[in-house]
């Protein structure tokens, strides 16, 4: 069996300069802190520095609160953008879905059999379909329809949902709704959504109907940060899978779904365990 | 060891209708033939049946040309499209260059220890630089310089040398120019060119940088046959890899590199080894 | 949409010999059928022929009995051993399972959604944990614990409850028991097991553990028909993810639940849709 | 284009401890180093810190010299193992072949094409069949027949060719001979063979024959260090590729070339950019 202490993370940004790492190490050894993963990357093209550093909060000398005011300090000397994340907080994940059912399940079960370590507490959807699983899972179901005129209206009562819910990520579970910049905006880099093909071929409606007209020989799918622009947000990650002349559009479908299953777990695990920082419209992903 | 006798296969396609396996199974047993591989497929959606079938010469009792003849009058009944091709004819290919050299290189290799069972007697390039090379692999080089002005000269004549050589196929092998219909059509399904993405993602000019700048964490290659749409043309074989945020668009380039020669080498053996079946923009590769 | 006739599925394997396509073609074809799929394997090294041959019963002169008793005729003059199916029966699998729940709730989960064309009517499980997941699914569950001196017993019951469900296959989802070569037997060629390695590497016990160990750079899961032999039965399928240095076991874990899932639900997919053809020791897979 | 300043690379390991992230960075930094590349991993098992850090030599107050003692006595006091590294040197590479020739070939005109950063000065084999090839490539080429009653002395030549030659590294380009432990231990973590399985499956001899055997539905190729045990070293990369019942012995053969020299070529290039660090029979890749 493995054993965790309690761990922080970081995860900042800042233009790229010299000594960042010592500093950052230093500041973490100076209060008696051990590094157990640190890993970062520099952008040689935008000159941008970016870290992931979790360390054992066990004999650190710094309460929480006082991590926050310290680091703030230093951030601030280098101009970083950061944010700090306790192991011991299980997040908690909003979804989004419609009609289509295969992600929403796969991600309960998941959380039910301890692969993801997160809570669902909430679904909402422009559907009913799903009222009933979703309650058999210990979730509050919202059902919000929405028409061309209802909606801003329907956003803004999402949006009133997942924050009376306190949840810290969107999953938007094959939602096939676009979100408006308001909601985006509002949730920023916290709304993660799954695109059923290799981004940036087939973005926009029925991928796999246009794969199929392509005759392309691989499928993909896509996990990425929603944006103002569909389908155009920071990618977090994708996978393939190979298709032949064989294949119908029934097929194509058939084996996607799979993809896009893995394909959101994997993305939403990396969210929820602090491995993605998401700069520009790109992401580091600390695996 | 295997021993192989020669073999003759038929590529046919033509519209779906009752008894077509029944009816070229029976042509061939009739006359004797002893059928080594079958493979077809009905594309339910256009109605296209589509086949490929090889069989032993051993025993058969119509002579090559015979088989011309006596299929064509069956292949007239059934609308079909078709080509026939013998095991003991080596295929041979014209290969079209610029200055990238790697997938020159990695084919002239294939075909020096065996793995691709084909000749290259020519090599045409606009560049003068692969001369030394392709004469020391014992093929000829002819430099064509291109311009404006001069493109449709360069390419009658290019189309001449390639004719003069018997070529059965022309492989473009990261040849930067684009094409003109005349030269397309010459060559019409046989002219195999290699895309440095995962089409229709990164269509155009610098797949590599527009892959960098869209973040992605896969990056492809694709063989397709060329036509007069550019990068349009019916796809015979894709690949990926993974890539991450620390991957520079010279590393993407490198990692690119192995693809680009991997999937232009697998298009072009299932070509020769007349494997593959264009029809419309698809293809069917009965592999 | 796709609208599908009813169709009859012949998988069939004998020795080589010629006029097997034409035969058999012919056979469909003088009784008014259309083959919407045929495809076939020479394994030119054992000399067996393989295909699988599927035609619309729309308009087919003879009645399912017929098709029985008149291709046996034909069967048996060429040594065949064949199986024929029918689309309009829904295939019936009994699932065993332990304790990890990942793979059971997949299967039922695919089922429910409609990507799994079958019924799941039974569970029989060594531990109590799954029987309220199991009959909110509708299912049965029958508990039978196991010790090394009920084995026999146990096994017995088994296979009693199976036949009274009619289930055409037995689905080991991560069942931590080895069948004796009476229940092998007595289901041959129809029970599939998950083997969360890629075989043959890591037989046995704990191979993420294994994996760990030998410090491999890739993992892999094998769909296969249990055989009497532990882990050596024939491969249906198998897939594969990437590792570093940086999984931990528990990471291994976690990744390779991923491709137990999906390479299990290949592999039953592929059975269920008469696409596998096993013979000696290999399988046969016309996808 | 890209401009690269010379750059020093440190390789360490030790046992794992406080503030090591912090020593190091704050080693380079103290004498004005940049450090442009640094990745670490802790071994939480085996209680192992490991690290790779690079960085820019412009501006770095100590002399090459002075690094080596001034970070030695650092090192000794975490007792470290640790190897340094400069960006301007070239790394030379002497080869191995005996027959089989396209890992040769894939590997100098990688060299060539500048896609690989290192020299191949000198080829030694037991047979005299790349002579002529080796030294179109401007290398040279050392035939040293074995036998059973010579291995030893074939090896202590070839050991002091390779000497001679000054290489830094030692590529078994499918050598189909077994090295003695002397060999083995002289050049110890500096011998990267390639076996043309996916490793720990099909060891030994004639994996493709073997993997023909099992019926499986991958191949794999496997990039590892030479040790005393055959086949047993640590691991560098591997790579695998999709086979069906369709392909025979000679298909994966011809298949697993290019799997071969992908993997060899990347564990090869891994290697030369000081990417990989062995440890136990494991490897960290810092890729």
């Amino acid at each position: 069996m493995e054993f965790h202490n309690v761990t922080a993370t970081l995860l900042l940004s800042c233009p790229d300069q010299r000594g960042l790492v010592a500093e950052v190490a230093g500041f973490i050894h100076d209060h008696g802190g051990n590094i157990v993963h640190a890993d970062q990357h520099t952008d040689s093209e935008q000159h941008i520095f970016l870290q992931r550093v979790e360390w054992d909060l066990e004999g650190f000398k710094l309460s929480r609160d006082k991590i926050e005011t310290e680091f703030g300090d230093l951030a601030k000397r280098f101009e970083m953008s950061w944010s700090l994340h306790f192991s011991d907080h299980t997040p908690r994940i909003g979804m989004m879905v419609s009609k289509l059912a295969h992600c929403f399940y796969d991600l309960f079960t998941r959380v039910r059999v301890g692969e993801l370590k997160a809570e669902i507490p909430i679904v909402i959807s422009n559907h009913p379909d799903l009222a009933e699983a979703t309650e058999s899972y210990g979730a509050k179901y919202v059902h919000l329809p929405i028409s061309a005129a209802t909606k801003g209206d329907q956003e803004r009562a999402a949006i009133e949902h997942f924050e009376a819910a306190q949840v810290d990520l969107i999953v938007l579970a094959r939602y096939m709704q676009v979100l408006t910049p308001t909601m985006v905006g509002h949730f920023r880099n916290r709304i993660i959504n799954i695109h059923h093909s290799f981004l940036p071929a087939f973005a926009g409606a029925r991928p796999y109907h246009q794969a199929f007209q392509r005759g392309v020989k691989i499928i993909g799918a896509t996990g990425h940060y929603a944006t103002e622009d569909l389908d155009q947000g920071p990618i977090i990650e994708q996978d393939v899978v190979r298709t032949s002349h064989r294949d119908s559009r029934r097929d194509l479908i058939r084996k996607g779904a799979d993809l896009e299953k893995v394909v959101l777990a994997r993305a939403v695990d990396l969210h929820v365990r602090n491995r993605v920082l998401p700069y520009g419209n790109k992401t580091a992903v600390f695996a």
